[in-house]
């Protein structure tokens, strides 16, 4: 730089030979390399100043970013859009409400190979009691396509993972599920489940909503908050989400009995529907461990949303029959889940590879087997 | 099902009082859930068609996808032309081909609170030798950011972890990285890495091109190839992805001594350039398991392209400073990485949270220290 203050060239040519200040401000070069914030503002002015000039251009790169964030999000609803017709259609198959026609039901899958594969996996029928339960199977008249979303929802990993035994009776009345944007100029999206009369609860439908927002920073949204639909279940009893427990108690002076219940939370799918908040500043000072693990409940929920939006969604009839399951993994950090049942997973050997590659996918064998 | 076939009413009806028979039919529709294919093809034949049905529907949501992917690319090639001339700004200010003006310069950030921790973790120079470091800094002519990209790369812990020892030098010259999409019609993008003339090799520009292919099965692009810019390295001995060694040689019956020089691989930034093959068919068929490593380093490789197009290009000024890796995290499986050197990463222990929440990303506290 011409013009600087303090040092003369010579003096500057003194300190150059001065091996244990050169050393010194050759290991603050360096420290240009790989180094956190605050180690910029030991760099020399002159840098500073034009790492500034950078974050000046970055603020115009940001506006655009927010720009493209909400032509993206256009292109979306566009889409979602001129989806729906076929989600529509779908949903009349699945529940009934709409038979298929010979034609409608004429598909041949493009893949021949997967044909094989299948033709190969197809259940042993040959045994003569098989086939008479197959033969009385055709003959029953079943509506639709019965656990539908339950089947779809429980070949997935992750939302497997939700599911518990005590679930699955009550989320075979599941009979949709969809998405849908929020209002204009806001970002995130709504999924809605869509319930059968059912004796769990008297809610038709059981709606989570992931608020976004753009605060520029980043390429990516942010996640702002999760909420649910309040479930009004029909009795205490009938509450998925807790355990009732009942005790008998002895008044002490009267020796009359009575009944105490007690109720816990537990694991359940329904839980889904009551994200917690997101922590405060004040949460976080107040307890930074309770906070940060509230933050990565949010991340895995918010994940699954996602799962739900962009992979369940739009291919529900793949994960029915498990197909989907071959270009799916999570990109989750296994951390994100506790390890409440290790054995159901079984994922290292005997991985199928089909030659198709997918980025980011990796490929388990088979649906969990419950 | 009316009209079925096999069976009459009366006969079904005797079925439904076989316990035995029914318990087989229970289990039977209970795998419903949670199966791979396969078990669809033991369904009832009127729930298989109308899986059918959907699978038809679904023909027509591919096809959506498919159009929606081709108007994404077009957006998203709308954007990269507004942002290149933010890309060609930064990349003069980074070179020392314009010097900012001071009011280019003038940078004030918008989060008042990062100021305040900026400020903390301003390197204390308090010290007479520090002080003076720093004002002689000050005075020594440096030409736009030296080490822009290095840094910032280094920076960021899956591309750092790329980066060698032997590379540094060579990456100091890494004047701009930037991205391009494919050819109209083509999915895909092209990473070009600038270099100034240096003492390693004699290419100005190292591409690194990854295709990808809309194959409708899934609502992602497929991955399809890599491939790299051919390195003319200046001698073997400046290839920084082989180790050279050298041995005498005596020849047994003339006692004449030579020099053999062997060379071998080694780990080096710079075979990002060569990446391997996508494994055929054949190759599958041969050896799954080597197959299924190279898939794997595919996969690493394709997350690393995407981590320099999405985080690093667009706010590697942030990726100089730190303060971009306050909202970053790999999404990656560990899997995905040899475990070289484990005590570089020290993710666990005091992270910092400043109440941005950012999905999929958690916050490692600083950046690597060389």
């Amino acid at each position: 730089m011409s013009g600087g203050k303090g040092f003369d060239q010579e003096t500057i040519q003194a300190m150059m030979q001065n091996p244990e200040l050169m050393a010194q401000l050759q290991r603050r070069m360096e420290g240009l390399t790989g180094k956190g914030s605050g180690y910029v503002e030991s760099l020399p002015k002159p840098i500073q100043n034009r790492v500034k000039a950078l974050k000046n251009i970055n603020r115009e790169h940001q506006a655009l970013q927010r720009q493209f964030n909400q032509e993206l999000l256009a292109l979306e609803r566009k889409f979602l859009t001129l989806n729906e017709p076929l989600y529509t259609r779908r949903s009349k198959i699945v529940t009934g409400d709409y038979e298929p026609t010979e034609e409608e039901c004429n598909y041949v899958d493009s893949d021949e190979e997967s044909d094989e594969e299948d033709e190969d996996k197809v259940v042993d029928l040959d045994s003569e009691g098989d086939k008479e339960a197959q033969d009385a199977l055709d003959e029953i008249d079943v509506k639709g396509i019965p656990a539908f979303w339950l089947t779809a929802m429980q070949c997935n990993p992750d939302i497997d993972n939700m599911i518990e035994e005590q679930d699955r009776e009550c989320l075979e009345s599941l009979v949709d599920v969809t998405y849908e944007y929020l209002a204009e100029g806001e970002f995130g999206f709504k999924l809605v489940f869509k319930f059968e009369p059912n004796e769990y609860f008297t809610n038709t439908e059981l709606i989570k909503t992931y608020h976004l927002s753009d605060d520029g920073t980043s390429t990516e949204l942010m996640f702002e908050r999760a909420e649910g639909t309040v479930i009004d279940w029909k009795s205490a009893e009938k509450n998925l989400c807790v355990t009732t427990k009942s005790k008998k108690q002895r008044h002490k002076a009267s020796g009359q009995i009575r009944m105490k219940t007690s109720t816990e939370p537990r694991e359940s799918f329904f839980n889904f529907f009551s994200p917690p908040e997101m922590p405060s500043e004040e949460d976080i000072d107040a307890d930074q461990e309770a906070a940060e693990e509230i933050s990565e409940r949010l991340e895995a929920d918010y994940e699954l949303g996602e799962t739900i939006k962009d992979e369940i969604i739009p291919r529900a009839v793949f994960w029915f029959t498990g197909e989907a399951l071959e270009d799916y993994s999570d990109d989750d950090d296994e951390d994100d889940y506790e390890d409440d049942d290790d054995g159901d997973f079984d994922d290292e050997d005997d991985e199928e590879n089909d030659g198709d590659y997918e980025p980011k996918k990796d490929t388990p064998e088979e649906c969990k087997q419950q």
